[in-house]
């Protein structure tokens, strides 16, 4: 007990040697605070483009309209509040989709098991998770195959020891050789015993959904749970303009019980929107609208996320396309409007198409992830281990992204103008023709004035040479069998973890196994 | 003659039916008119911190001042300004050197021998030029190994038929089979008959300048050059604060001749500078401005462009990093104080540590070349085939980049919000769960919506594994073949390329080799 409480940096509660003992022997797991940026956001929209798109949001909503399918309570609430129903189409009057939104909340804190690793989500602050849904896997030596059970354990093991990620995600690959109607009972499982960081519930079934509650009720009390938000999961728009019974289920479920979820358009542009970016994202900003609003029909106050999911598409071969600018133009925009609407906001992403972890990974990644820091974002979901248009989770990739993420934490510190931060004594200490290195300025502060990457070689040529000539994806798999190798799970009440395991085996008993 | 000038685009002056076969025959080679911003740029400091940055650096000027080494002409032109001399010190009273910049133009004209492709430097322009001065070359099948004259001449051709690279650079390699006090005649030659983009000039000594304004009245005429800018060349300043007398004079001839030069401090942080942001700025700005004003001594008026290269540093290891938070704080910073002093900005690049063209490239150099156009460059050198710190010339990352410059492109044209922007007709005619891959106004506009790589596979995984899994350097190497198969030499008259030769020749011959 007071070993693996000491592990996390909590004080051990017994233990006298022993406990010192394992104090000396623990590896350190670190994890970063959730970012609180101190530099602007980026804006490429002027007030007047804003007003435009909002303006043509409304519209969309009275006289278009969105459908609400297979889902009668749905449009019975949607005409209590004053919709104009006709089949399942939802007409939405003006104004009247953002006064529902009004009751959202501006900024919520999700509840981690370790309370050190609670995140709070909206304001100037950034939440890093992981790849979600990827149903292959790829590393250097087995390339690409189905993702497994012990392939998802990895990644969640691979998310806890990585010092930039504050979020265990969900979905981090699809497990698929557990049957379809079990397998969120595993992957939940997984991130509680694994991690202890925060982590998403499942979607693909109200009864998932309710699963997933259940299961928080284990692991952080029932009073707890419907006092406090301890989940964020992902409900996505069958875009365009659709909502269907399987996610509004979910949404519905978890609004219910005050769990957060984040109501995300699903956008390859061309195909589910116009493919110009102002028409993309008025219609993003009309589902946004209708969702959030529909959620606060739900349970007033429920906390929900702004999501953004788009991606360009190449015209000649139909593939979505990631890291271009369109996309940055989107989600530069949405990220306007979603803190003009007054919600946190979910979008950007390790995005790529490549097939492999090389240069067009690393490419399209780099301005997803730049593009996603500087335009405002507050939940980043596949901020790392993103590949092949998220077909695959790539064990390199996860551990590359995931260094990465370090340039977000240190660019959005800013820039320090203190007296020390000035360094005029410095500049007068060295003066012309002078050199820094020894200087006493430099000696206090070169430990923490550069960012440096854990992975990245910097040696010099001749050095790296001899070393095998060794390339990112190269060091990436040494980086990712050494942190596996060094993982020591998070102490968890052993209580806590039987009650969890027995639910898992009497759910899964309880019904036989289903494959679609 | 017709046969060629078909080849540029220009209207063939003669010929018949061969003109025409010519034509149909001809390798269509586009440029893209350099980047002209419609969005904003990025802002990482308030006013209130560029306040304190710019009254350090007058505190700087004035109470410790700068070298200006073995130049006796600059100490005398500096007394007669107000400055105060003391050895080779110039200490520079408050608001001289601002005002001395005052003169200096906030952009200028650079032409090209083929006038479509002259650049406009400055306001919210962006020019891109390929990488500068690496002794090594690297390519997939060759490895890495000392450049050669060879070299040059064929990342001269890859620029030449680059689209979004607006101008040809200078030392793309270092020729180093030519001798020292001879490759800078070969160089610009090489430019000036594979390339019609603009080009830089040799600064390596006066002499070299001077030969460099020679070749340039040939090409251009010797009225023309007078009266134009032809050449935007690198001045390096030996930071800190130091400005030795073969740049210095380098620079004296080119703002003698209306030439433009970039002033551009060189600093590894925390070697050449504090270790601080801020720090960092002062001396940057400090060093522009004293830079600057002694272009403006020597004629008012010449132009002449604020330069800021930055890297950060590995305290472990003394080697310069790439696309690392600390440098783009800087970049963003110094594009800032560009802009209060209203000239021109020249910084970022395709910047990286890597030996490799592989994923930590590819990072580096996106994080680098993302910021540079959002922090206001006007002039990025360096913009493609940067590798392994600059020590290498590769060639495949060079057309890595120059298909990224690409997104920077598309970027900078901001967000069309016209009627067929906002695409409310296609949001109606398409409705809630339809589909807009076939709707007229897709149909109107897939074309030029979304940039798409030139070089990135974006082919289905079964199709791409089929034809061998190529990564993205493989892809590269095939595309450095093509373009170097196909490239054909622009138009240029016959009697200048005879009188450019003839003078190249005679200047060799008019000395020994020299090979430091």
């Amino acid at each position: 007990m007071s070993d693996t409480a000491v592990r996390t940096g909590r004080r051990a509660r017994g233990g006298g040697g022993a406990a010192r003992r394992a104090e000396r022997t623990a590896v350190s797991v670190e994890t970063a605070k959730y970012i609180e940026r101190n530099v602007p956001n980026f804006e490429v929209l002027t007030e007047e483009a804003l007003d435009i798109i909002e303006a043509n949001a409304e519209t969309v909503l009275a006289e278009i309209g969105v459908n609400f399918v297979d889902n009668p309570d749905a449009l019975a609430l949607w005409k209590d509040a004053g919709a104009v129903i006709e089949g399942e189409r939802v007409r939405i009057p003006r104004g009247l989709a953002r006064k529902l939104c009004s009751t959202a909340p501006s900024e919520y804190t999700q509840h981690a098991r370790n309370p050190e690793r609670s995140v709070v989500v909206g304001g100037k602050n950034l939440v890093l998770a992981p790849v979600y849904g990827p149903p292959f896997v790829r590393d250097a030596e087995g390339g690409r195959r189905y993702a497994t059970m012990a392939d998802f354990e990895k990644f969640v093991k691979l998310g806890y020891m990585s010092k930039w990620l504050h979020h265990s995600g969900g979905t981090v690959c699809e497990p698929t050789d557990v049957p379809v109607n079990k397998r969120h009972l595993d992957m939940l499982l997984t991130h509680m015993i694994y991690s202890d960081k925060p982590f998403m519930g499942s979607v693909t079934e109200p009864s998932r959904a309710q699963d997933s509650i259940e299961m928080c009720e284990i692991l952080f009390g029932k009073e707890f749970v419907q006092e406090n938000t301890v989940m964020t999961s992902l409900i996505n728009i069958n875009s365009p303009l659709t909502f269907d019974s399987i996610m509004m289920g979910a949404l519905e479920v978890y609004a219910r019980n005050n769990q957060a979820s984040i109501i995300s358009p699903f956008i390859v542009g061309g195909a589910m929107a116009p493919v110009s970016v102002a028409g993309t994202l008025t219609q993003v900003m009309a589902e946004v609208l209708a969702g959030v609003a529909y959620s606060q029909l739900i349970r007033p106050g429920a906390p929900v996320i702004f999501g953004t999911f788009v991606t360009s598409i190449d015209m000649n071969s139909g593939a979505p396309t990631f890291g271009t600018p369109e996309a940055s133009h989107i989600t530069y925009g949405a990220g306007q409007l979603a803190r003009r609407l007054g919600l946190p906001y979910r979008s950007a992403g390790s995005f790529c198409g490549s097939k492999l972890p090389d240069a067009q990974a690393a490419y399209e990644t780099a301005n997803s992830l730049q593009m996603g820091l500087l335009s405002g974002v507050n939940f980043m979901l596949h901020s790392c281990g993103w590949l092949e248009g998220g077909l695959v989770a790539s064990f390199e990739k996860f551990v590359m992204d995931a260094d990465q993420l370090g340039t977000l934490h240190h660019f959005a510190k800013g820039v320090d103008l203190s007296e020390n931060g000035q360094a005029m004594g410095a500049i007068a200490e060295v003066g012309p023709g002078g050199h820094y290195l020894g200087c006493e300025h430099t000696q206090a502060n070169f430990k923490t004035a550069f960012w440096r990457s854990d992975l990245f070689d910097y040696k010099p040529f001749e050095t790296w040479d001899e070393e095998g000539a060794r390339d990112t994806q190269v060091l990436a798999s040494a980086r990712v069998k050494k942190l596996l190798d060094t993982y020591q799970q998070p102490p968890l009440d052993p209580e806590i973890e039987a009650r969890l395991r027995a639910y898992v085996a009497e759910k899964k008993a309880s019904m036989p196994d289903a494959f679609t």
